[in-house]
């Protein structure tokens, strides 16, 4: 039976980029060994890198002077990473608290130096994206979480910077239209929109580097994967392979504008069957509402089981809300078709 | 044709894990779902850590007391949190320098507190390893390199150590019987004897945590990956997953028992014929050998072109030698057969 795989991530990918991967374990480059066992440093894998690399500044048609970066450790590592590179000595930083990863963001820029919250909206279980909020002009930089996969949160503008703009795009980066020249620093581990789990692409402002005092260890330092072509030490070769063919798919599909479009409606036809459901309600603040996790509440608890059954008929994977907020979320990333989604919303006119 | 794979690492895995590996992205545990798309917390993958974590335990006889963790960043990343974990503020640690990567790991460490050197074999281009030395009661722990890949050489016998025992064991792990009890922390990137590129296996002794004051960032911290089984944050899915594999394929083999007389006899008849053939000669100490990677030059540099064509020509891969020693390296990990070693051995004996 066909799968509608509505996992907030790991999470769907093309199954265009699955064969190919698939293949790849086999027979890579049709020499008759597997990609996972050929050397990082073999023409064939410095090719993949270099298309990765080439795939995402086209996409998002990033400028020069921008490093692309294909790391391991995920948004965890960037945690530290972004304020042992970017905070000065006795440093401090503007953060917004948007949910439970930008809670551990601040927790670990808070052992660096200090964190000066500029939005909070765990008032309202990070229900909302804190907006209006001033970002001091003496910090040494601001960070932000473009998309909260948790709550169903999306920033749909982001605020004027008089600093550094450091933003966590796990969950969003790849689905829309952004202008790299207002980012100083871009994180994401790969498993939504990138790729399967085990790297992190960083995309920043080289002239950002270099101006702090502290003395960051080797591994932690931007500056020694810049200068390494993110060769430093065996990059993480299948995870980095998957990505690139991931992103060849998101090309020929016509790139960034073409998806937003597909993501929004996708999103646009969710959001409309939740409103005019007397069953379901949306958990997060509709202007905020995420294009990438859809979250809502069935309001009759006693429907949940036939809803689940349903699902569970149709095929329907990871739907599950996360604990700290309940009821379900679907998770409609790029490579989600329309058609999926509209499994899902059938079923949702279906009980009564 | 088929390849006969030399390469230092990435390296030759086990055919069917390959096959497995491959099938697994396209439909993991008959779920119709790939093994990359499944959430991390889903019970099929969780079962997969699971079982990863086990068979490490049954092979290496892992007494009770020890972790078993596959993380992120490789060795480069555990040259830091070694440091990090064990060392007192301002405190020190002993280490051997036999190798590229053991100076790495001392430059890292040396940023974290003290390191005195106990055994250093730069003097010859590390081409032995060094032995006698005494390691002082009173640094924080000793840390040395089973194998040193890109020299060839390996620890036949580790020393009694009066500190806790740490040891990179990257390029020999699975490869032959140790025992944990002498060790206190253990750590290895996958992508020689265990799986492929991205992710590190670490086993330490629980009681070793704990005793220094310094602060430790979330994701460098033992405890945190302890306390959540390596899941603290999306842990590299496919890595793990062929990991297991491979341990699996080693499992049914026979274990640690039978692949060390494998390698034994394949290292055993490489070395033979690079002794006894004139054209030949090994760059390792004899005593010091490796069992994994076999360094060795051609005496006469106008054979290097037909010594280079007659191993293309039979599928030979990833034979060269890294540029600190040049000539040749055949690396023979657990997967490599002893068919393709008698392949090189051959041509070996062709050349005059």
């Amino acid at each position: 039976m066909k799968k509608h795989n509505f996992s907030a991530g790991p999470c769907i990918l093309p199954q265009e980029a699955l064969q190919q991967a698939s293949q790849a374990i086999l027979n890579f480059n049709n020499d008759n060994l597997s990609l996972i066992e050929i050397s990082h440093r073999s023409q064939p894998f410095i090719d993949v890198m270099d298309k990765a690399r080439s795939l995402v500044k086209e996409l998002l048609e990033i400028p020069e002077g921008y490093s692309i970066l294909f790391l391991q450790g995920g948004a965890s590592l960037e945690f530290l990473m972004a304020p042992l590179n970017l905070m000065q000595n006795e440093g401090k930083a503007a953060y917004t608290n948007t949910g439970a990863w930008a809670k551990k963001a601040i927790t670990e820029a808070n052992n660096i130096g200090e964190v000066i919250v500029v939005g909070d909206s765990s008032d309202k279980n990070y229900n909302y994206i804190p907006k209006g909020y001033q970002i001091p002009n003496d910090v040494d930089y601001f960070h932000c979480t473009s998309n909260n996969t948790i709550y169903g949160t999306q920033m749909k503008e982001f605020p004027s910077c008089p600093t550094l703009m450091v933003c966590d795009m796990s969950s969003d980066i790849f689905s829309r239209k952004i202008n790299v020249n207002n980012f100083d620093l871009i994180y994401a581990g790969a498993q939504k929109n990138m790729g399967p789990a085990g790297t992190t692409l960083v995309i920043l402002k080289d002239e950002i580097l270099g101006k702090t005092e502290r003395k960051i260890p080797t591994m932690l330092d931007y500056k020694t994967h810049i200068k390494k072509d993110s060769m430093f030490n065996t990059p993480p070769v299948f995870p980095i392979y998957v990505s690139m063919l991931n992103l060849q798919w998101l090309k020929d599909l016509g790139g960034i504008e073409t998806i937003e479009k597909i993501n929004q409606e996708k999103a646009k036809i969710l959001y409309a069957e939740i409103d005019r459901n007397p069953l379901f309600t949306g958990t997060a603040n509709k202007e905020d509402r995420s294009n990438m996790n859809i979250c809502f509440l069935l309001k009759d608890a006693s429907k949940e089981e036939l809803f689940n059954q349903l699902c569970d008929d149709a095929g329907i994977n990871g739907i599950k809300g996360h604990r700290s907020v309940g009821g379900y979320r679907a998770s409609i990333y790029n490579a989600m078709p329309i058609d999926s989604v509209k499994v899902l919303i059938d079923i949702m006119k279906k009980i009564k």
